[in-house]
């Protein structure tokens, strides 16, 4: 079998899961399902797929510690970018890690913190989409899940028909990526059974996706051009990239590269998937109390249902009277929203920005 | 002019407003409105009237240390009830301690943590109301608030026309002590022009309030009487009161004297008076900002209106997309109440009772 790697995206800010998740710890360094980091469990579902030698981890500067602490094993295969730059650098910067080590290998790129239960059906489609991303077809491979409801906060991916059979798993060929439709549109896909939820989960081979940023993102292929040149000596490779990564492109990769390119396949998954997107995602990975309130450490809610109430630190939090609350407590800061509002924490940090005085509770 | 006395009735738990107050700290012991403790207002506002010499405060075990803390000047004058034996028992030990100073002097009893900003007026009706119970009549005064609005949360005080003017100003005969109304009748009240608030601030001699007990409340002044004889030594004072206190009737003054006695009247006050019942009542005592929430210390809300944000000792709280909400932080406990169910907070403090693990956060 060819060589594989993993690539763990984790340089997402989680500032929907303020005030838990902060500058240097966003979700994916918290557990905000299950007992351990988002990062770390996502480690643990691919250890196995590819040995721990072969799994990078991609941060920023200010969540390199975290990511370090949490995966200690790991250690230089996490990499911090020197500051964001979107995904298709990033994928780029990924291509670049795994071509040093193995300039022909497939690689998967993972987000670090979506909630996955189902590790075995996981563990059997990740391995699919390795097979397919390996055969000679050259194809460029994407996870895609089968919806169950008319999300609108995922982009879609439409499929044209079967593909070919891999490891037993039928796989499509992919018409187009679509951004996060309306309600509408959401309802026609959703019908269609043509569509898929893209996950941000892909697989391919370096030639493969380097040939994709040539001829579909040039300006940004010189640059990694560039990039690579300079980090052809290991020792160097934090100086190359604090050089040259913040003057890449800054663009996403579905638009650089996914929505332009005719060679992508999807893997149709229908294992349990969440990328839990802000807090009130979090209620459907725990038992409520009899009125629905999730409560997680010392949260007590009177007369009052469908809350989410967490209360860290022995800090006692009550909701008296209250429904469809989102209450976090944290050791320097407490949020109250309503669970039909969590988009709007956005303009609470946003003012945090603004005032030096407040910054810090970021 | 005769001596006179204030005796401060500061036994209050304060519950609802938890978590800011809590067992030892109720809110008569905090700032809840201004910048000093409630109590500390009350004894600056009498300051003046009387001398500081004549000045008691009632409190309970629990609270002396704070009442001492908050008054180190009233030192011996503040007495603790071993426990709580509701307001007749109360004005009984008031009565007492008086009574061992100058058994025919006045004296005036007053809640420890009522807001009025109106210090002037207020004192010249508590002199007034001095002046009634001094005169030969032998009558028990109390201060009626004029009702602004159909409240339902107080008792009420029906006039039956002037008795006399005192001090310039018409003091009237009581008719009847009813208790808190229905909104209809409420709004009966306020239409007739009889009727004031029951601000449970009562001015009497001795001998007046005495013959009271005696007529209306026999058992009660027998106990009294008990209690009396054992205080007469000032240094067997906490022992006497631990003996015999507790076995006081227990029932409100309102109930045991007002409602059967003749010889009242009633000075009808026009003062700002606020018994700030609950949290909500605190919002009319500071600025809002332009969309009506009342922010203290790091409070922030962002998309929402009427809320009332206290977040005390550097932890930041911020409300997203909410409304009249009451949102409370402090140092080992949260509230988060909607303003129009604030007086449901008491069913979670008894949850908090019942629990071994939680009480002390009460």
């Amino acid at each position: 079998m060819p060589e594989r790697f993993v690539v763990i995206m984790a340089g997402g800010r989680g500032e929907r899961f303020w005030p838990q998740s902060r500058e240097a710890t966003p979700k994916h360094l918290l557990p905000i399902v299950g007992d351990q980091p988002m990062l770390a469990q996502t480690v643990a579902r691919v250890t196995g797929i590819v040995p721990a030698a072969n799994i990078f981890v991609i941060t920023t500067k200010a969540q390199l510690g975290g990511c370090r602490d949490v995966c200690p094993e790991l250690q230089d295969n996490i990499v911090a970018e020197p500051e964001g730059r979107d995904t298709a650098a990033a994928t780029g910067l990924a291509m670049l890690l795994v071509k040093q080590r193995n300039p022909t290998a497939a690689f998967a790129m993972l987000p670090a913190d979506h909630v996955i239960h189902d590790t075995a059906e996981y563990a059997k489609l990740l391995n699919v989409a390795f097979e397919a991303a390996e055969s000679p077809d050259d194809v460029l491979v994407t996870l895609g899940i089968k919806p169950t409801a008319p999300e609108t906060g995922f982009g879609y991916i439409q499929q044209a028909g079967p593909w070919r059979k891999v490891g037993g798993r039928d796989v499509m060929a992919v018409k187009r990526f679509v951004e996060k439709p309306d309600l509408a549109t959401a309802k026609g896909y959703l019908a269609s059974g043509e569509y898929f939820w893209n996950t941000g989960m892909f697989v391919w081979r370096v030639p493969v996706v380097e040939a994709a940023f040539k001829a579909h993102a040039p300006g940004l292929y010189a640059g990694l051009k560039q990039l690579e040149a300079a980090l052809t000596q290991a020792v160097v490779r934090d100086t190359a990239l604090l050089q040259l990564y913040p003057t890449l492109q800054k663009i996403s990769v579905d638009y650089a590269l996914m929505e332009k390119s005719t060679n992508v396949v999807v893997v149709p998954a229908t294992f349990d998937w969440d990328d839990v997107g802000a807090w009130p995602a979090i209620a459907k990975h725990f038992t409520p109390d009899a009125a629905g309130n999730v409560l997680r450490g010392l949260a007590m809610v009177e007369g009052g249902a469908n809350n989410i109430v967490i209360s860290t630190d022995g800090h006692l939090t009550g909701v008296v009277g209250a429904s469809d609350l989102v209450v976090v407590h944290t050791a320097e800061a407490t949020l109250v929203v309503p669970k039909d509002k969590a988009q709007e924490i956005k303009a609470l940090l946003e003012r945090l920005k603004q005032d030096p005085a407040k910054k810090k509770y970021l």
